[in-house]
């Protein structure tokens, strides 16, 4: 639906001309997200301030007008994509860090914060942001709100879910709304908070997050431990989180991850080695210590190749830029990527990566899996040439097998990335007609006409 | 509204005679919760069955008959009350632990577990399920999903809210429901699954629970910290939260609570004692030790009079019982009591210690508090004479200006007892038209006929 010429004019006045654009170089820029879809949209707007939004959703509203905001574009699942056209929302101008409040552990920031910025500015403060999806360093918060993002430290910590006390948020109807709280904890109403957070920008577009913290955590150890199967490895998982410890991050990479990252690490890894794990403790120092040796010990017992912890945070920082560097350089291996976040039963482990093994050599594509092992989450990418019919049939074929093994194993088509477009026709695989009427009942009461993200989640 | 003769026969068709009752006798002890306020219902029943649910809800919706979920009818606002009379659904049967997950840390109940069972249960596995409502003994499980129950570990490991996984409910029209996932994480869809977590009975009947539990924690230690006045407590709080250690329990006691509990106390307190921290932390030995150690040390410093650590479980237990005798206690010293659980940021505890002392003074009646400092969360209980009208006055005024000083320092009015019937004329001081407007949009979504649970939250 295109934008018509008064319509564009008063957004010019709204924001002032420098911060709307239909130009098309400028629209491709907004065209796609992290799967590679793309459409473009008729404009994008740059708001400043939380009116501003409020008066855009005003006029998208009298307009009928889709409205898509975004972050960086980040997305796994084409969140942020703009199938019907209309106007990208677009949050990089709203990028303040409102307050730290070091005595109530609390951050407010605006959507358009990168979540490596907040991390770093908490961090001086000696306060901890745990949440920390592999693109922190380009992703914003208003995106991890969307999505309800979370990364290797939710073994221990859990997800955005669990760190958004309050929001303010603008309705499609351009009225503003406050949820939650700015305490530990609040229980008056219903909690629209959570049911914002991982609604994918179709309820509500986000202007204000009020964020809990922790003290920043003492000390961190970085455990890099091998193994010769992937099914001891995962063994080994199911045993370390019995433990009496928990590890703030369980991640796990398979052999085809291990051969595309093995430059990037600093130290070599023994030539057997077909699985690795990166485990964290955290803590004070006396407490690291008891754990990080607990954890060993464990490994070594259930089958380690070699236990190695990082010698000085450059080491770790080191593993870690190697895990974080996986998803793009996959690209090395193939021009297309079908990247699933799924997760099963942590005991399941096992079986779903028996699964994916017979899948990739049913399907002759090469499959390449890693991610948060101690939450069962595991990003499967199946790589593929675009240009390729019989590939790209393929690899829908092994999506298929992929999402209906996780299933069958007890487990959910998305851990984190969200459903957006990619998932949508998988969803009622895991949500009945029921449960998705009352979703989409919901998403009438906040958008009756329907023009926040449209075409999302829901078929 | 009565219950006509034909849907009672029916009702007992769908349970057995014996699980279904109109005797007045009956009748009354499902009439009341922990405010003391009742109303007689028309009918109680009990199922066994989720399948007896939804037959059950499914002649209501029917017959337009108002239905009351109801655990152990421990709550503090009203809830379980039947103020429109009608059915009370009694989850007392539904009282099975179905599953004890061992290996992928679950526990799959049906809502009338009591929480101390539940807590035996999944202990004796070496498991861990933190929340601890001081009712934990008498409380169900599925009252506690009802109402996003906290509890004092809730400042280490948070409220119901992050523990459930996902749930199985009736909806009013009788229709099943799953939502939510068995694993540690899953964003498919819109998160119903915290939507129905503090709805307080009004969206759905939950039928059962998945759970996520924790590995036992291997040692405990409890410390029990005496302060000359509440202020020097309150500072002490915040310190202790910026430690690098997170406790998992900071409860408080005034001197009020502390008068009222001192024959429970197995160890003197020394006598110019005005304020009790009740401080534990957990982990594994060696951690416990050096995290005891650091908070013994500030408390020290920021002027505690005494700090002793109890020497074996039983002292703690002697300690814990006297905190949770509290509440029943109360009724020593009026017939009637207020108790509210207003929340305010941390670093506000001091300025609503002074608030609360202004408003005792104001109303010359006594009011004692206690309750989960860490969260910043305050059990004010006013304590009056029922029979005598100018207390009952003066009672109702307490609550208005407790309120309004919660609120102007940034606090929300309820931290883990809803709003229920109690707090319903205060909820527009802290949620707005707009939202409560949506909120009662999504009860019609979810309950068009109004029979779940009426009256409740909402004026």
């Amino acid at each position: 639906m295109a934008i018509s010429e008064s319509v564009f004019r008063h957004m010019e006045k709204l924001v002032g001309r420098n911060f709307v654009t239909r130009n098309k170089e400028d629209l491709l820029c907004y065209s796609y997200d992290a799967t590679g879809q793309s459409c473009l949209p008729d404009a994008v707007i740059f708001p400043d301030t939380e009116a501003q939004v409020a008066q855009i959703m005003k006029l998208a509203w009298e307009n009928h007008l889709p409205v898509i905001p975004r972050g960086s574009g980040s997305g796994m699942t084409g969140g942020a994509v703009p199938i019907q056209g209309g106007l990208v929302v677009a949050t990089s101008r709203m990028n303040k860090i409102l307050d730290i409040d070091q005595e109530n552990f609390t951050a407010t920031v605006e959507p358009g914060v990168i979540v490596s910025h907040l991390h770093t500015a908490v961090e001086a403060c000696g306060l901890f942001y745990p949440p920390d999806p592999a693109s922190a360093a380009v992703c914003t918060i208003g995106g991890n709100v969307g999505e309800c993002a979370g990364g290797p430290r939710a073994v221990k910590y859990g997800v955005t879910r669990e760190y958004v006390l309050g929001l303010r948020a603008v309705l499609p109807c351009g009225d503003i709304i406050r949820t939650g709280v700015s305490t530990a904890k609040g229980v008056a109403g219903y909690d629209l908070t959570r049911l914002i957070v991982g609604s994918e920008g179709t309820l509500a577009l986000v202007t204000r997050i009020v964020l809990k913290l922790l003290p920043k955590p003492e000390c961190v150890a970085t455990l890099a431990v091998c193994f010769d199967d992937m099914y001891t490895a995962a063994r080994a998982v199911s045993g370390i989180m019995r433990l009496a410890v928990i590890p703030r991050c369980v991640e796990y990479l398979d052999a085809a991850s291990l051969e595309l990252v093995k430059d990037h690490l600093r130290f070599g890894l023994p030539r057997q080695a077909r699985a690795l794990l990166i485990l964290e403790v955290d803590g004070d120092a006396g407490a690291v210590k008891v754990q990080a040796d607990l954890i060993t010990g464990f490994c070594k017992k259930a089958g380690a190749l070699d236990v190695r912890m990082a010698k000085d945070p450059g080491e770790a920082t080191t593993l870690w830029e190697a895990r974080k560097a996986l998803s793009p350089i996959l690209y090395k291996i193939a021009n297309q990527k079908i990247n699933e976040d799924i997760v099963v039963p942590i005991s399941r482990i096992p079986d779903m990566v028996a699964r994916i093994e017979q899948i990739q050599q049913k399907s002759g594509l090469t499959i390449v899996s890693f991610g948060h092992a101690g939450d069962g989450n595991i990003h499967c990418n199946i790589m593929y040439d675009k240009q390729n019919a019989s590939q790209a049939t393929q690899a829908k074929k092994a999506v298929d097998q992929l999402f209906e093994a996780t299933i069958a194993l007890g487990g959910t088509i998305t851990g984190e990335h969200g459903v957006g477009l990619t998932k949508m026709a998988y969803l009622s695989l895991e949500i009945g007609p029921v449960e998705q009427d009352i979703m989409k009942k919901i998403k009438a009461v906040f958008d009756p006409r329907q023009i926040l993200n449209p075409g999302k989640i829901f078929s």
